[in-house]
């Protein structure tokens, strides 16, 4: 259980937030408690997090997470543990599951994350088959992985409102792809539970909505510690109609890019920060890091080349952007073997189950990490301050506790917005308002 | 996360036994869930298991578990997960909890037990103050721990139906002062949450009730994966009225010992097992170790030496013997270093969370390893079997699951036990039955 070596991060004093989260680690975890009576936690999440010293915030919240065979191997009980839980809230007659995976075949590590998320279930005494939505999949598919694992896919069967693989019924279907591409239809009307659930994918989830709903768990957490809560929270606003190919909807973004620059140097005028302020341009629905850049002056949003356009103007899978995010940019003051890291934290039900850094040695602190070339460098998360003394607040592995504790409230921010976005939810509430003659 | 070397149970072939439950698992934790929705299990425990090869099987459960320094570092995350959802069942308004240790104060094995305890709960968010029942504690006494931590242990002030320490009014009382001692007033009739509830202390506690919802356990469980219980169910007895000073009630303890020798007889022979039956003996109440003795033949117990006697007249804190556990010994075929060994599963909640194992150089595979002497090597349970390959069923670390499930069969002994002894539900039920008139 080493932790990387990061050469500001861990080396220089704690910084101030970090300390203020660590002290007030019983009202926080007493309130977290409470959140999660309130609110249910999604199946899993991974949360990007940005830490410039002065300020520790979210920059992305994954609701389908790869890249669990990047966590520490030490931390997979933890998973095992957190999955069990969580299958007991969720559906404790719960035998099979039936997990469904992105279509990417050849993407060996992809694969690798796919495996441990079996190895997972399994482990958390599931019954657990691969069901693909490869469309041209007729038999099923071995692939191997690397470590000598193999991997099989079936292809998805429908029987009424139940879906499964050959001879097998699962009880729950739980979704390691991010719908990217559109709702399937073998998917819709499902009696079995899925999870996350359906809209909790990209072709109708928005990040702007998953931030706003942050700013309020934000504003909350804030007020409970005695914060201010841009000390955890990024600006951001919405385009809303956005054509990078047409050109159209250059001003609404250069209005905003100006709006936010310019609270960010407010803001750091007011805490005495040297650092020029920038900002994140991103498509509002989508991954992968895909049509992400980082500007530092308005009129970069303006004269963009067709490289660029082509760049902002498409993500995953072929899913056009219209929809855009601006979101006030974070310095990451931490870095390994001397490459920017950001830390990416793991959860399972409302546990935080591990952690890594993404490194990415040939950019900059102010830029997306995301991005091909990337490595992983897994993370202790929480190991044990017993020895030498387990009173001492600067004992390592403690600083990790804020990353937890920013994850979660990113976390927490996802259930509420998968309530507010819950299609089911929103027809109930419109059925039981009072209605109004049309005369 | 070394796993000893175990000169037989990880060189041979998997036993049948093990292979078995770990084939069921998805049966089996299935099964399990549907307990804990009927049954709440203990706040933690311990249990000593045996493995014989053919046969595995508890021998002694732990609800106020030391020891918790002795599991392997790296599983403390684990504790710490386990121990905040058992927060959030029992009591999720809790922010304070008050821990109430032995009154060991010199037992510095007995301390980092205490500091490791400590430190679970403060990572799992809680305010944590140590109450002592130490008759003579009037000031606050700090203790050094091996490893540089400090205990501040503080007289408990009672304030009509709460106890605490000074400036510290606690949600929930944890003890881990298992009561040998009797059922100090000051304990009696609080509003907190008390965990594990006062009925758990050896002043009242049997472990023939124990064993007698474990059989019920063990009879279901074995149903459930088709096999004979008796390969997870040690044979037992009670004798109600031994006193051992007067040499009194040693007729009915030969004859009980005869009893199951017979019955072990009869098994081995079914089996084809070649070793000899052995019964342990031991006090239905107490712990520690003390007032065990190991019989193979039933003349052994008529004649008792004053030393004998005396060792098995009195356990901890002086309390006296007058009833007995006879059961049926389990050889254990572990070793570690070629010292005999038996696995000692830990679990928060209804989940493992780590165990060791107890060695001891000088004593029998025959023998009770609690004696002085024992020493503690770490195991590392449910490692990953992610690489090489997940699906092969010999991953060593996957042995270990059979330890972690005849362990959590015993937990839920323990809850069904401390149903059944819970003197508020006597009292409820007794209310409830419709009463005769007298005439």
């Amino acid at each position: 259980m080493t932790v990387p070596h990061l050469t500001t991060a861990l080396s220089g004093p704690m910084p101030d937030l970090e300390r203020k989260i660590l002290q007030a680690t019983p009202t926080i975890e007493h309130w977290l408690r409470a959140q999660w009576q309130e609110h249910a936690a999604p199946f899993y999440a991974s949360v990007d997090l940005r830490n410039s010293g002065f300020k520790l915030a979210p920059v992305d919240t994954n609701l389908f997470p790869g890249g669990f065979n990047n966590l520490n191997a030490d931390f997979h009980p933890l998973c095992v543990q957190a999955a069990m839980g969580a299958v007991e809230k969720i559906c404790p007659d719960a035998r099979g599951a039936l997990l469904i995976p992105e279509n990417h075949t050849r993407n060996t590590f992809y694969l690798q994350n796919v495996a441990a998320l079996q190895t997972i279930l399994r482990h958390a005494g599931m019954h657990v088959r691969i069901g693909s939505l490869l469309p041209d999949l007729k038999e099923p598919l071995e692939v191997e992985v690397p470590g000598g694992a193999k991997l099989r896919l079936e292809p998805l069967e429908r029987h009424g409102n139940r879906i499964g693989v050959a001879g097998f019924d699962p009880c729950v279907v739980l979704l390691n792809n991010d719908l990217s591409a559109g709702l399937p239809e073998i998917l819709l009307g499902l009696e079995q539970t899925v999870l996350p659930p359906l809209h909790a994918g990209w072709f109708t989830r928005r990040k702007s909505n998953h931030f706003a709903a942050y700013q309020e768990v934000a504003t909350e957490f804030a007020q409970l510690i005695g914060i201010d809560p841009w000390l955890i929270n990024p600006f951001f606003e919405k385009c809303g109609r956005i054509n990078f190919q047409e050109r159209k909807g250059e001003e609404c973004l250069e209005g905003y890019v100006t709006e936010i620059l310019d609270d960010i140097r407010a803001k750091y005028r007011e805490y005495g920060i040297q650092q020029d302020p920038f900002v994140i341009v991103k498509a509002d629905a989508g991954t992968y890091g895909m049509g992400v850049m980082t500007v530092k002056d308005p009129s970069e949003v303006r004269g963009l080349n067709r490289k660029q356009r082509n760049k902002m103007a498409v993500v995953k899978e072929g899913l056009e952007v219209h929809e855009v995010l601006v979101q006030e940019g974070v310095y990451t003051f931490e870095s390994v073997n001397e490459a920017p890291a950001e830390p990416v934290v793991y959860m399972i039900d409302h546990f935080v189950v591990g952690g890594f850094y993404r490194v990415h040695m040939s950019r900059g602190t102010d830029q997306n990490l995301n991005a091909p070339g990337m490595q992983f460098v897994p993370l202790a998360f929480e190991a044990p301050c017993s020895a030498p003394n387990p009173d001492d607040p600067g004992c390592p592995p403690n600083r990790f506790y804020a990353y937890g504790v920013i994850g979660r409230l990113a976390l927490l921010a996802s259930a509420i917005e998968l309530e507010q976005t819950d299609p089911a939810l929103a027809e109930e509430q419109a059925a039981a308002q009072p209605r109004v003659a049309p005369y």
